[in-house]
């Protein structure tokens, strides 16, 4: 089987419910599947994991998909290794890694959803699948035993990408001068990628999805704009 | 000799020149210096090292100071060890702690300033002056061997503190939520410090100045306003 993802900016569009744009293109994703193990680990409080997954289950209930959270099974390799199909939700990037090294799930995780075990991401769970963390927004409260993460695609994520605001006297650095200081010291290309669009992976071909364009940073090159339907498998 | 430090939220105000507004605090501070080391590694590019001592060179050069890098000196542990007077500059707090550890600077650092060397930070370079790095808004361009930092005062900073935009239909978190998240996970006391606000700290006294308020975070506690002026020497 194939790679088979869907890699979302955000969860939830300003005045949306919870993953509510996204349903359409789930209910096809999610087909064949009548169950669903999700990832809770990047949540950092103020909602546990069962709650988080409980708001999870409302969200595919519609869709007639059983959810678990993998905080509820004794062994979380052999959780991933048995999924029918895996979501990550959001919440803090260093988070989500510190767990996922901590549970041994991290090789467990790329390998499964490389042998075709359909993945959704949003956030926090789609900047994991970028080659590192490094261009996550989120603050590094804990830390995680390495950046490296799942490599299902050949560049890095910045989700909830922002352009800059001109008329800010925010002296603090915009979006984009953070993504230039990476490339002083990585080579990998970043996809900058706005609230409301997706990534489409399936097999080798990567398609950006939802209404926007999406920002491309490569190293020492100017950053471009790209259609929404561009393919972007090319980019690596 | 007793702690003497100016910990700045911010180098350059909107439409001001670097360090413009500190000027005349840094005249008293630096009275009795006629030497100021510079310590550049936060800086990422687009600036080398050398250019980035050449902007503080000009700035403390109407106060009759002379700067010197510390990328320049063959021994940097020695030329912490002598500097009359200490500035560490802005920029990413993941590569200034990094390049501090590699040079083997952080300890003696920490030490000299301890024992009354008057120091300066802005942004990056103020961020270390806490316990931890972890409440940086930097982006993890590089992966540092530790997150701990100078602990020359007994709480985090927050630089370049911004409040919430209520206008804002961008879904990404917040300042407080990303401080909220990492006092799930520690204990330690967060300044949230605007631009345009400083710490002065002499001895184990530390004030708040500038024109603005600043906001504290406590595990546990509601986040509360503390007015410029106000003596911080009690949150630990």
């Amino acid at each position: 089987m194939q790679k088979n993802l869907i890699i979302a900016s955000t969860s939830t569009l300003y005045g949306g419910g919870y993953l509510e744009y996204l349903i359409p293109e789930l209910e096809k994703h999610f087909a064949d599947c009548q169950s669903i193990l999700f990832i809770p680990y990047a949540r950092p409080g103020g909602m546990t994991h069962d709650d988080y997954t409980a708001r999870v289950k409302t969200a595919f209930a519609p869709l007639g998909k059983t959810v678990t959270g993998l905080h509820e099974f004794e062994d979380p390799v052999q959780a991933v290794r048995e999924a029918e199909a895996i979501f990550t939700g959001g919440g803090n990037t260093f988070l989500l890694v510190t767990q996922l090294y901590k549970y041994k799930v991290m090789g467990v995780l790329a390998e499964v959803v490389k042998n075709g075990t359909p993945y959704l991401g949003s956030s926090a769970g789609s900047n994991i699948t970028g080659l590192t963390m490094q261009t996550t927004n989120d603050m590094p409260i804990i830390y995680p035993p390495d950046f490296r993460t799942l490599g299902l695609i050949p560049f890095n994520l910045n989700p909830h990408y922002l352009d800059a605001d001109m008329q800010s006297k925010h002296m603090g650095e915009t979006r984009e001068t953070r993504i230039k200081e990476f490339h002083q010291f990585n080579t990998v290309p970043v996809l900058g990628l706005r609230e409301g669009s997706w990534l489409e992976v399936k097999g080798d071909q990567i398609t950006l999805k939802g209404n926007l364009s999406a920002r491309l940073f490569r190293q020492g090159k100017d950053a471009e704009e790209l259609e929404t339907g561009s393919d972007l498998s090319w980019i690596k």
